[in-house]
């Protein structure tokens, strides 16, 4: 298995505790969730209905703002493992560095692989790939500069996992294109990773080849219910996104005072350079609290943001130590 | 989408009532379901880490009586779809009549496909399926036959989706066997399909390839906490199993009372012989009880359990008018 944030079980081997105990920054998963509410015993027990299915790519097109074809899968990961076989395997670039799981999947669907470092290097691709705000470094592509690139490309795929609280950088709304398909991760910005749910979005032709490799019910009864009302609850997002505004100008200003500098990030992450980013892991770690590191990048720091204020005050604690 | 059981949204549409005003019999889902009880917010909002992921596995075995390889999967649907990449295309053949996803996946995946009815006829395929007790004629094979068929071809895929009540018939302990693949539901037999879990059961080379092509999250936190809890259980498995048996019987009588003859079932659901399936259809579904019919088969009539006695009652009623 691949390198990833959220490895909770490895902070615990390391340094113990119970995983409810630690807090656990390793990823950009929101602290403060989307009240999950009451699940219907109907959601629990029955095969989601097409109706059901159509309420949530419904609900999805109005918070991402778009017309175009949805499908819900099992988190934006689930979307990455279909893509080697979306087309006849070809060349893929990635504008790297970026979420590993690309890399990973496609060489091992035998693709062509190369990881560049500018939009123009993309061109030529028959798939091309770039996360957009990008994870870990947060560098934002132009919407133009991308929709530029799709005469270029075979396919381009956007995976707008961090952008949700920076709507205008999405192309969902014009996902429409024969050559662009958007991922979207439900659960970053919502806080509920453990449910499983994203979208693909796109040409209708795109959508329905990734609808049947999905097959008839590729979500849970509960990520549909919780999704239909979190993706229409906008004044939730504008609230999130404003407070999570907030929190990266705090995070970033404690960063500071540590000697850490700003890589860049998103509303959900801040990657930071320090002078050794393992001894920074392992002093959050000595307070159970957990944060990533990059094994090629040994000063980089990614930490998500805490949640409630005794969060803050911990980590506050932990690095004045 | 091809037809399936659980389409309460086409019954909706034809005799209207809300959802939750019907009885659904249509599928073979335990209308009394393992309580799901206190999921945790670790579980709605965290990734699953490898060592949650790994306890539903060893859950998994225990009930199923295996110490083969296993792997979580989003029902054994998500299997199902991930099939025609497991080897090389070739010639796959499917003990008929059966449930009706083998054949669609397989051939939009090109594979060269026959339909057979009797187990010898499975030799010389690729990739053979069997699914035991069979979905919807409730056949059963003995293991002993299927154990012999395995010399004669390539991969045998047997699907035990209705097996949790006859665990006489399961191969899940002899799973490991370079050319034998298990497949496991669930949401049947436990009431909780909504949940969208289900297991494949086989070689450390299978299951390594399945695992890699599921991703690193392929359940949810719900389900993970739900199965690892149900799966261990042995004393609510038991006392479903004694219960659903008695409930055959009882669905059976009432069944006979109307003129129709059993054709066969598994503890989760009746198949029967109707002078003319649509109009026992139609009559069900005045009172709001949903049923399964079959397009190729006019006069059969397949019906799941009902669960409280009210549900019970309800059946009576509708059946006496």
């Amino acid at each position: 298995m691949r390198e990833h944030g959220g490895n909770l079980d490895l902070a615990q081997q390391r340094f113990g505790g119970r995983a409810e105990d630690w807090i656990d920054l390793s990823t950009g998963i929101n602290r403060l969730p989307y009240p999950v509410g009451e699940v219907s015993a109907r959601a629990w027990g029955a095969l989601p209905s097409r109706a059901e299915i159509e309420s949530l790519h419904q609900a999805a097109r109005h918070a991402y703002r778009t017309n175009a074809a949805v499908v819900a899968m099992g988190g934006a990961q689930a979307a990455i493992q279909l893509l080697p076989q979306l087309a006849p395997r070809g060349r893929a670039r990635i504008l790297a560095p970026t979420y590993n799981e690309y890399a990973g999947v496609l060489s091992a669907a035998g693709w062509d692989l190369q990881e560049v470092a500018e939009i123009d290097e993309l061109a030529g691709a028959d798939l091309a790939i770039v996360v957009n705000p990008n994870n870990p470094d947060g560098r934002c592509f132009a919407p133009n500069d991308l929709l530029a690139l799709l005469p270029r490309v075979g396919r381009l795929v956007v995976d707008e996992s961090f952008a949700e609280a920076v709507p205008q950088l999405s192309l969902a709304p014009k996902a429409d294109h024969p050559a662009l398909l958007i991922l979207r991760s439900f659960g970053k910005f919502y806080g509920l990773a453990g449910l499983r749910l994203g979208f693909a979005i796109g040409n209708a032709a795109d959508i329905g080849k990734l609808t049947s490799m999905s097959g008839p019910w590729p979500v849970s009864g509960a990520a549909i219910a919780v999704g239909c009302r979190a993706l229409r609850d906008d004044a939730w997002a504008e609230a999130t996104s404003a407070r999570l505004g907030r929190d990266c100008v705090r995070l970033d200003a404690m960063a500071q005072a540590q000697g850490w500098t700003l890589v860049g990030g998103t509303p959900l992450f801040r990657l930071y350079e320090t002078p050794d980013a393992l001894a920074a892991q392992e002093k959050l770690a000595c307070g159970q609290i957990w944060s990533r590191v990059f094994a090629q990048r040994p000063r980089w720091l990614r930490l998500g943001l805490p949640g409630s204020e005794s969060e803050w005050t911990r980590l506050a604690e932990v690095l004045a130590r």
